[in-house]
C-alpha cells in the first residue's frame, strides 16, 4: 500500500512510519519540523537524544534495507500538498501532522491562532487535495478523546441515537473540550466528517486518548531509530511526565485532586490502532470514528502506580498535589465506549507496574539531559489566576 | 450604551448601526469592505447603489444629528482590532464581521480557505481582546440556523437534553452542517462555548434564519442611508433573488424540487432581535443561543408566494426547477424552536404578499442596474458534477 504520513517525524509518527515500512508498504512522510522548533523556542527538548529526520531514515535503510521518502514543508501551503499528493499517489493518508497540546494553545493569543490555523486549514488543505486527486484515498486522522470533554452520560465512539419529542436520528455526539488545541480538533471532525458526506471521500477519525510509552518494536532495534519522549509542560503527556519526575526526584505533578479520568493507552497500541484503520478502510463516503483507548484511569491512579513501581526500583517517589492551572472539572462521571477497534482485532498491552518499571529504566538512562525547568506548569488557562501559587507549593514543599 | 459593530458596513451591519445610533447609543463600526471586494473580483453589485461608508455616515450625521466612528481594518489583524476594543471600550460588540456565503465557502480551496480563515480566526481574536480588555462586554454574535442542518429531530435552540443509557445531561445540539462557511459558524460557536465556560465572558449567538426585506425605518428615510441588497448567486438570499427574478422576467431558479425548508426572517425582525440580545444580555459565563427567525417555509413556497405577488403587480412570473448545485435533502423533516426572542418580547413582521410586492417594487426602481449574468449559480457543492447542465436547461428553456 502506499501510504502517506503527516507530521512524520514526531512522537508517533515515526515509529508509525517504520512500522508500516517494516510491513512492506511504500512510506512517505511529511514534516516542517514545527515540533523541533517549538523546543528551541522554549529551551526545552525531548528526553531521547533523537537524531535528525534525514538520519533517521538513513539508519533505518541501514537497519531494515526499506527507503521511506521524505518531503519537508507545511500542509498549510496547499501547493507544497497538492505537489506531494500528486507525486505519492497515496492509497491512506495517517494525518498526525498537528500542532498537538493543550497548553502550547493557552498560552497566549498568538499560539491559540496559531494552532487553530496549522490544524484547521492544514486539514483543510488535505480534504481538498484528496478530493481533486486522490478521491478514493483513505484519510486516517488522529483526533482526541479531549474533544469531548467530560459529559454526564456515556461517551460514544463519534455518534449518538438521540431520541427527542418522539422522533430519532443518530447524529454527532455533542463536543464539549477543554482547550483551544482540543477543539481545533473537533472544527476538524466537522470539517472531514462534511467532506465525506459531500464529496464521498472516506475518513477515520481517531479519538485518541493519552499515550504513553517510549519504545516500538522498530525503535527499539537500534538506538539511531528512537523516538522523540517529551517531558515538558507543554509536549509531555501526563504519564510519561510523571516517569520523568520520579526518576530525578522531583513530586509527581498532580493537578488539584486528580479525580480527572481520561482514556490512556500504549505507544504499541497507537501503532496497532492505525495499522487496523488503515488494513481495514471506511467505506467511500463514510466517516467513522474510532474511540482510541484502552483504558481509564483517574489522574491520581497513575501517580499512584508511579509512586509504586518507582518505590520498586528504590526510587522514592513523592506525590503532590498542585494548583490546577486548567479550568476542568476535578471530580466526575466517565465512561466511554471503546469497542470498534477491539473488534478489528485490537489487542492492548494494558498497564501495569512492569511498562511503568520499563519505561523508568529507560528515562534512568537519559535522566543527565532533563531540563528541570520544563518541569512545572506555567500556563494558565485562565490568566491571573494561580500567579505565584505554583512557585508558592514550590516554597512550601522545599522548606520541610 | 457603547456599542461596536463588527461587519458595519454590510446588509444587516449598517442598518444595525442606524438603530442603535437612532437610539442615543454611543456607536462605533469597523469594517474591511470585504464584500465590496469580491464584488468587485466577481464583477457584479448590489442592486440597491449604496454610498461609501464615510458617505452614509456623513448622511446619517445630517439626517440624525448622530455620530457614528469608524475603524477600516480586518478582525483577523488582532493588533488592529485590540486598539479598536481599547478605545471604544464597549459595553456590546455586535459582531456580523464574517464571510456569510455558502456558495463562496464552496467556490474552491482558496474562498474555503479564506471564509475559514476569516470567520474562525477573526472569531477567536475578538475572544482574546474581549477577554483581555472589555471581559464584561457582552458578545453578541450572528450565527446561522444552517449550523443544525436538517436533523431528523426537532431542532432546539442551541442545546439539548439527552437521556442516554440512564444518565442526563445538557449538551450543545449536534451539527450537520451543509457548507465550508456553516462549518466555520459551527466552529465559532464551539469557540465561543468555551470562551464563557473558561474565562467567564458572556456571549448570544443568534442562530439566524434566511434574511429577507430590503427596508428598515432608518435606511427608508433617506435614499442616501440604503443598505446593500444583493441577488447574485454567492451573496443574495432565496427570497431576495426570487424578487429580482421576477422583476427582470428571468425565471424563479428553484433548485430540485424546492422542498428544503428552512427558518425565514425580515430585516426588520434581525434589528429587532439584535436589540433585544443587546438590551438583555447574557449573564456572565453565559453562552446562550437564540434561534432567530419567525416563520418556516420551504423553497417552493416561497417561488409561488413571488408568483403570486408578482402576477397581482402584472409580472408574468414563471417557476423553473434547476438542477441543484448543492448538496442537501430536497425532503426532510424540518422543525426548529424559536420561543426565546418571542419571550424577550420580538414582535415579528410576517411574511405575505403585501410585503414582496413592496420589495417587487423597491426593486424595480433599480431594475436598470441588474446585472443578468450574476443570476444563475455556478459553484458546485461538489465539482465536476452537473457541468453543463444549467446551461442545458437555459437552452431548453429557450428553445420553444
Amino acid at each position: 500500500m502506499r501510504i502517506l504520513i503527516l507530521g512524520g517525524d514526531g512522537y508517533l509518527g515515526w515509529p508509525t512510519a517504520m512500522r508500516f515500512s517494516a510491513a512492506g508498504h511504500e512510506v512517505s512522510v511529511v514534516d516542517n519540523f514545527s515540533r523541533r522548533r517549538w523546543h528551541t523556542q522554549h529551551s526545552t527538548d525531548s528526553l531521547t537524544p533523537i537524531g535528525s529526520l534525514a538520519d533517521r531514515i538513513e539508519a533505518w535503510k541501514e537497519v531494515s534495507g526499506r527507503e521511506i521518502q521524505t518531503f519537508v514543508g507545511s500542509i498549510e501551503d496547499g501547493k507544497f500538498l497538492d505537489r506531494v499528493i500528486a507525486e505519492t499517489v497515496p492509497e491512506t493518508v495517517i494525518h498526525y501532522g498537528e500542532q498537538p497540546s493543550a497548553p502550547y494553545s493557552m498560552k497566549s493569543r498568538a499560539t491559540a491562532v496559531e494552532t487553530q490555523y496549522t490544524n484547521v486549514i492544514g486539514t483543510l488543505n488535505l480534504l481538498f487535495s484528496m478530493r481533486d486527486c486522490v478521491p478514493d484515498c483513505h484519510l486516517v486522522k488522529l483526533g482526541t478523546m479531549g474533544e469531548y470533554g467530560t459529559p454526564n452520560i456515556d461517551i460514544e465512539e463519534g455518534f449518538i441515537e438521540i431520541e427527542h419529542k418522539g422522533r430519532k436520528d443518530t447524529l454527532p455526539f455533542p463536543k464539549m473540550p477543554g482547550s483551544l488545541y482540543h477543539l481545533s480538533k473537533v472544527h476538524d471532525s466537522h470539517n472531514i466528517h462534511f467532506a465525506c458526506r459531500i464529496w464521498g471521500l472516506r475518513a477515520t477519525d481517531l479519538n485518541q486518548g493519552v499515550v504513553y510509552g517510549i519504545e516500538s518494536d522498530e525503535s527499539a532495534a537500534d538506538e539511531r531509530l528512537i523516538t522523540r519522549f517529551d517531558y515538558d509542560e507543554y509536549f509531555g503527556t501526563v504519564l510519561n511526565r510523571f516517569c520523568v519526575q520520579a526518576v530525578i526526584g522531583h513530586p509527581l505533578t498532580v493537578y488539584g485532586e486528580g479525580g480527572q479520568t481520561r482514556g490512556f493507552l500504549n505507544i504499541r497500541d497507537t501503532l496497532q490502532c492505525v495499522e487496523l484503520a488503515a488494513s481495514n478502510p471506511a467505506e467511500l463516503g463514510e466517516f467513522r470514528v474510532f474511540n482510541q483507548f484502552t483504558e481509564q484511569f483517574s489522574v491520581a491512579e497513575l501517580a499512584e502506580l508511579v509512586k509504586r513501581s518507582g518505590g520498586e526500583l528504590g526510587y522514592e517517589v513523592e506525590v503532590n498535589s498542585y494548583p490546577n492551572p486548567r479550568i476542568e472539572a476535578e471530580h466526575h462521571y466517565y465512561n466511554a465506549a471503546n469497542t470498534k477497534l477491539i473488534d478489528l482485532g485490537l489487542k492492548p498491552h494494558y498497564l501495569g507496574e512492569e511498562l511503568v518499571r520499563s519505561m523508568l529504566k529507560t528515562i534512568e538512562r537519559y535522566k543527565g539531559r532533563v531540563i528541570e525547568r520544563a518541569i512545572l506548569p506555567r500556563t494558565r488557562w485562565k490568566p491571573g489566576e494561580l500567579e505565584g501559587a505554583f512557585e508558592r507549593s514550590e516554597a512550601v514543599r522545599r522548606e520541610p
